[in-house]
C-alpha cells in the first residue's frame, strides 16, 4: 500500500493556516505562508512546501521565529522599499516584499524591495512567478546559512543562495528559473552518506581543501558553487544583493534558524520587478517570448534527452496536474501536520 | 626579442579615434568606441580591446556596420529607454545606452536601456563598471551570434551571451563580474585544433549530439552553456533580456557581423543601473562591501590556490599596472593599426 496520499491544495493551505493561527500568527502572515508553501508543492518543489511546516512550527514554539513580528517598511525612493521583517516567517516577509515591489511596478513600471531580518522563505520561484502573473519580469534572490566556499577557498562564506527569475509569455507557460547557486545540497550529501553512495564530482571539498566525492569528507568540508568560477561570482552576487545591500547579515554571518539557538538567523532577500511594457507593448513581448520558446522546443534533443525544455516548463506541467489531482503528501507528514493542528487547539 | 610593445592607453585611444574618424565615424561614436576598447585592454581582456579594431574597420569599409548611424532613443517611462542603434558600432551604442541608464539613475535612482539593431560591443564589464563608478549597481547583458545549444539540445539557439554585473565598494576595487555564459569559446576550440590538443569536458557536443573533447568534432557541433542546466537557464535569460525584450534579434537569429554578408547582425543589449543609496546610505553600503571582501580575502585558499579572489580584483590590478606602464600590444597588431590609420588618411 502506498504511503502517499493526494491532498487538495486548498486543504493543505487551510491546514497550514490553522496550525499557524493557533500559534498566534496573524491571519495575513499565516495566509501568505500557507500560500507560499502550497505554491512550492504545486510546482513540485516539495522540499520547500508543506515539509517546511514542522520546522517553522518548532521555531515559532521556541520563539526563534516571531509569530507576531512588527514588520516595518521604509521608502527612500518611490520605487524602492526596505522591509525589516523583525525575525518573522520568511514566506510572509517575501510575499509582502513582492507585493510592495509589484505595487511600485504598477505605478512606476518598476519596483524593488530589500528585506532584512528575515528567515527561510521557501521556494524563490514562487515569488518571482507572482511578478510574471502581472506582466512583470521578476528577480528574487536570498542569502542562506553558510555552507558554500567561494571559488578557490577551502572554507565557507556563502549559502545555497537561491536565484529566481520569472518572465511572462503568451500561450506558453512563463519562464521561471529557480535555482540554488550552490552545486549540490547538504541534504543530498547526507542522503548519499546514508545510502553509502559517493556524491558527484564538483559538489564538495573535503576538510583538507581537496575535491572529494566521499559524503563523509564532504560533510566535514565545504559545498561548492555551481558553474565553477563563473557560478561562484553569481553566488557571491546573491549575497551582495540579498545581504550587503539590504542591511541583512552577509558574508558568513547568516545562521540556520533550525540549528542555531543563539540569535536570529538574519537572512536577507532582494526582489526586483519591472513591467515588460516599459520596453515593448505587452502583446508584442508575449508573442516574441512564445516565438523564443517555439524555437527552443523545435531544437533536436541531445543524446539521452526526449525533448528540449526551458526553466519553469516542467514545474508548470506538475502544477496543472497537482491542481487537478491534489498534491502527493506522505501519510507520515500529513499526520504530523494534523497533529500540529490538534496539539495547539487542545 | 619580444614581439610585444607597451603602448600608453592614451596613444591607443588616439589611434583608434583617428582610424574611425577617417571612416566618417562621428567624433562621439569614435571616442566612445576608442574608450570602450582601451578600457577592455586596461582590464586585461585583450580579445575585446584593440584587437577588435581591424574587424570593426573591415565591417565599416564593407558597409556592414554603419559609420554614421541614426541612433534613436525613445522613452515609454521616465526611467526606461529604448535605443535603436541603426546598425552602428556596438561600443558606441553600449556607451550611449549606459549613459542613458545612468542619467535616469541620477534622477530617479534607477534607469534601464534596451538596445536593438546593435553589433558586437566589446567587453560587457566595461559598461557595468561605468555604473559602479557612479555608486550604482550596474547589470549589462547582450546576445550574440548563434553557437550555443541550450541544455538538452543538440543544435544551437544561443550565443556566448555575456553578463556583467558591477558593484561599488569602498577602499577595495569594485566587484565586476564579467563572463560569457557559454562554457568555452569557438576561438579557443580553434586554437586547440591548431595545437592538436583536446578541449575540456563540458565545452561541446559533436554533430551527433554526444559530448566530445575533439576540437574538430566540436566545431561541427555546438558549444554548451556554462554550469549545466542552471547556467543554460541564465544563457537563455540573457537572450530574453537582450533580444526578446529589446526588439533585437533573438533565438538563433543573431548573426556574426564578421562572417555574415547578408544582413545586419541584429545584436541586442540590456543595461540596468540603480543607485545603492536607494536602499542604504552610500557610505554604509561601501563599508559593508569592504567587510564582505575582507571576509572573503581572509578565507584559507583551496588546494592549488595562492589566494581567494573576487570578480574584478585581478582586472583592477592589471588595470593599475597597465595604466602606469602601458598596454602590451603585439608589434603585428600595432603595425596593422598604424596601417589602418595611414591607409585611410591617404
Amino acid at each position: 500500500m502506498s504511503d502517499i496520499i493526494r491532498v487538495a491544495p486548498d486543504t493543505i493551505e487551510a491546514a497550514i493556516r490553522e496550525v499557524l493561527a493557533a500559534r498566534d500568527v496573524p491571519e495575513d502572515d499565516a495566509g501568505a505562508t500557507a500560500r507560499g508553501l502550497v505554491a512550492a508543492n504545486l510546482r513540485g518543489v516539495d522540499t520547500h512546501g508543506l515539509a517546511c511546516l514542522p520546522d517553522y512550527v518548532t521555531c515559532l514554539d521556541e520563539n526563534r521565529i516571531k509569530a507576531k513580528p512588527d514588520m516595518r517598511v521604509e521608502r527612500r525612493l518611490p520605487w524602492a522599499a526596505t522591509l525589516d521583517a523583525d525575525n518573522g516567517l520568511g514566506p510572509a516577509a517575501a510575499t509582502r516584499a513582492t507585493a510592495l515591489a509589484l505595487e511600485a511596478a504598477r505605478e512606476f513600471g518598476i519596483g524593488a524591495t530589500a528585506v532584512r531580518r528575515s528567515n527561510h522563505f521557501g521556494a524563490a520561484g514562487v515569488y518571482a512567478a507572482m511578478a510574471a502573473e502581472q506582466d512583470c519580469i521578476g528577480i528574487v534572490c536570498a542569502n542562506a546559512s553558510t555552507v558554500t566556499a567561494p571559488f578557490g577557498a577551502a572554507a565557507p562564506l556563502l549559502g545555497t543562495n537561491p536565484l529566481a527569475v520569472a518572465v511572462p509569455a503568451g500561450r506558453h507557460p512563463p519562464f521561471v528559473l529557480d535555482m540554488a547557486t550552490s552545486e549540490g545540497s547538504r541534504k543530498k550529501v547526507r542522503k548519499a552518506l546514508a545510502e553509502g553512495k559517493p556524491i558527484p564530482d564538483g559538489w564538495s571539498l573535503g576538510p583538507d581543501g581537496r575535491p572529494t566525492t566521499d559524503p563523509a569528507e564532504a560533510l566535514k568540508g565545504v559545498m561548492l558553487p555551481f558553474g565553477g568560477v563563473k557560478g561562484s561570482g553569481i553566488t557571491l552576487l546573491m549575497d551582495i544583493l540579498s545581504g550587503v545591500l539590504t542591511g541583512a547579515r552577509f558574508g558568513g554571518d547568516v545562521l540556520s534558524v533550525l540549528t542555531n539557538q543563539e540569535r536570529e538567523s538574519g537572512n536577507g532577500h532582494f526582489v526586483l520587478a519591472f513591467r515588460v511594457s516599459a520596453f515593448l507593448a505587452e502583446g508584442e513581448f508575449a508573442a516574441r517570448m512564445d516565438e523564443e520558446i517555439d524555437r527552443l522546443k523545435a531544437l533536436p534533443p541531445a543524446m539521452g534527452f526526449d525533448e528540449v525544455s526551458y526553466p519553469g516548463e516542467r514545474e508548470w506541467r506538475i502544477s496543472t496536474e497537482r491542481a487537478a489531482h491534489g498534491v502527493p503528501v506522505s501519510k507520515k507528514l500529513w499526520s504530523e501536520v494534523t497533529d500540529l493542528g490538534a496539539r495547539c487547539l487542545s
